[in-house]
């Protein structure tokens, strides 16, 4: 392609996307500046062939990387075999992609429900949960990102709940983040012990018989990368047990491969009861999600109406997806990398980094999943400011790094697949632009 | 591939379904009987090559029938440049796709916010208008489907809403439905009549200053595809206008030529201040869906954070096959055909049969867009009982057709692109099947 023509291609696409697209979670009045035509691995380039180093996963979803040629055939002969069909139908497709997903999951969690991403994964999930014990009550933490549909939305605690609490039966508390504890606990064996007494008291003072469910991410996403505190899900899934109350890990963002493990909750002896996913089952590919649902909760719909349900559950595209991007990150060992190379890269040059920096309050993490915490003062661990986090955004943007920018946090969220020399390369531009903080 | 191998494929797909796969809408008991294997136009079949004239077009979806070569090539192509990216970048397939709907839309309507299918089509339309208007409720009615999570579930009226009624700010009314009128009526005109006064009566009692909007399908759907009568829709608009109301139309179902046009509204004199849609836009072949938006309305989010979204919103597949689907749509004419085999084929086939068989209470509809209407008597119209509907939905599937059959209808909803033969060969069995009822 010619230069001009992909100039061109640049500036076409930047005025349609003015003129006709309606962007989430944003005022329609400033425009995305970054054009994306395709990618690589951990690379993504515009029309004009400028490159940039993806950091973010781009919502921390593409897992495998950009562009992985076998999940991307995978998707050319399933399109050419059958593309869609209904729900009500049995597909060959469907099948595997659900044996795929209970074989990585615990014993006990022997069927799938399909959605189209994350929210309506909770939103089913918190169905289930409701028409299971018969309670109303969802518990989850202000902390949290649960999705963008009616229940889903209210479950979540973040600013992004506001403006759209039009359902009932949700209860927010506070979960473990010992940075900036709610608990006055200064170690992390305390933030634990006092996060499940907090826990404990809201479950007594709402009363546990009208409680369906905790929902929990396994680890909070969006709101921070929290690593739990030793064990604090082990004592959630014992104050659940105690009171009949259903436990829903939510591994949208922290499942497959993200934190170096194929669930994250794999790491922290507990068992939940019903798990939701999305983005890494397929790396975003095709839209999808699910519920992986355990036998005790399955069976409570064999001869009762499951009252769900949707198109596209069971997208055979999704699934020759999910199929193919499953067995790429056994064969090719991409969940072993993700975990290796949080721990002999990122995790030490992030704690380098920090070192080196006043303006890191914190870094934590685990996997290809980490946080960078900047503040004004480490003392009072007042955050960064916005426009002080924008210009470093614009920064790395500037010398090809695309980074996860949230509140005063940068999230080092690569691909899975990403190398040492990537890290490397990331690590240098985050040390460079961090230097003029 | 031989015949044992093929029947071991529909063995093992079974096995895989009945143990791993949770089904939308059902109790987990009763496994799908069918299994799809591939398909082209209005065919589908099985392993071992078991075919099935579709006249169901699944969820009512599949508008341009199984597997258009030219969907399935545009398909491949962008998966092949790149599959998926985050919604706050700038990308040609999305612009593109935003293009080619608002190009069908009415004047007035320029931007489009991209979802995974219609029910977060709805929930973000309800949201806008709530945003826009600053008021709560939703008023919609009782015999709709708008989709199955947390908001669009209690917008729905039927039997689906009942389990889920976590949201607030719904409020339900009595659409026109002749056939069943619920106003007493006798013609299409006094139903059209009565229906608004019903209408303006419960917007009154509920305060119109606390009614965001009015969300109708257009032709309500699988609530039994009731045509609107004369000026009823124009009536709707008026009442909106007169109090500051909204008038969300959802095109999920019936939109993208399932009714012989572009939008099923072009037919009935009313604008609309919100679009919703998915299914025909592309067939289904990727999910999607979205929300076409007056441009009164995105104003309101110029400078004001839109507080919705997700990770697949504009998603680079989902837009390919929807600039594909309605390029093809376009140059093949097939908006024109189901107009036309409606009018000629379809329309006159259904009055025949119901002048034949006393158990067809009515036959309505156009395009490809029809009910029948089966009764136990016709005096009364007592519908006909479940068993006896499951009994000959088994028989038609049984002789090769695949139906669309919902509580004592039978909807004939084939792709656009059905030929009058199909539509005689369907035909036939519907009568050789109704002879038995």
């Amino acid at each position: 392609m010619n230069d001009s023509l992909a100039g061109d291609l640049d500036r076409i696409a930047r005025e349609l996307d003015r003129a006709h697209v309606f962007h989430s979670w944003s005022a329609q009045g400033q425009s995305p500046q970054l054009v994306v035509a395709s990618g690589r691995g951990c690379r993504v380039w515009d029309h004009a062939g400028r490159e940039y180093l993806d950091f973010s996963s781009q919502l921390v979803n593409v897992n495998i990387g950009h562009q992985h040629p076998v999940v991307v055939e995978a998707i050319r002969e399933q399109a050419e075999l059958l593309t869609t069909i209904a729900p009500s139908t049995v597909n060959f497709a469907r099948g595997q992609a659900a044996k795929r997903i209970v074989d990585r999951a615990p014993g006990g969690f022997e069927k799938v429900f399909f959605t189209n991403g994350g929210a309506d994964a909770n939103e089913n999930a918190i169905r289930m949960a409701r028409l299971h014990t018969g309670r109303d009550k969802i518990l989850s933490t202000y902390r949290s990102y649960h999705g963008n549909t009616g229940s889903a939305i209210v479950s979540t605690g973040d600013w992004r709940r506001i403006p759209n609490e039009f359902a009932r039966g949700h209860v927010h508390f506070f979960g473990p983040y010992l940075y900036r504890s709610e608990f006055w606990a200064t170690t992390p064996e305390q933030e634990s012990e006092r996060a499940l007494q907090h826990l404990r008291r809201v479950i007594e003072a709402e009363g546990p018989a009208s409680i369906a469910a905790v929902l929990l991410e396994s680890i909070p996403g969006t709101a921070g990368i929290m690593i739990p505190p030793p064990g604090y899900l082990a004592g959630v899934r014992e104050l659940c047990d105690r009171h009949g109350i259903l436990l829903i890990l939510d591994e949208v963002m922290c499942g497959f491969g993200r934190s170096g493990r194929w669930f994250a909750f794999d790491g922290y002896d507990v068992r939940p009861d019903l798990i939701t996913f999305a983005k890494g089952v397929n790396s975003g590919y095709v839209p999808a999600g699910g519920v992986v649902i355990s036998d005790e909760i399955a069976a409570t719909f064999d001869e009762r109406v499951f009252p769900g349900g949707l198109t596209y559950s069971g997208h055979p595209l999704a699934m020759a997806s999910i199929v193919a991007t499953l067995d790429v990150m056994e064969s090719e060992g991409i969940v072993a990398n993700a975990a290796a190379i949080g721990e002999t890269e990122i995790g030490p040059a992030l704690a380098e980094l920090a070192e080196k920096h006043e303006v890191i309050g914190e870094v934590r993490g685990e996997g290809v999943f980490w946080a960078m915490e900047l503040v004004a003062d480490r003392e009072t661990r007042e955050p960064l400011p916005a426009a002080e986090m924008g210009r470093l955004k614009g920064a790395m943007l500037e010398r090809g790094l695309l980074p996860f920018v949230q509140d005063n946090r940068i999230h080092v969220v690569p691909p899975c697949v990403v190398t040492a020399e990537e890290v490397a390369e990331a690590v240098a531009i985050y040390d460079d632009v961090l230097a003029t903080a």
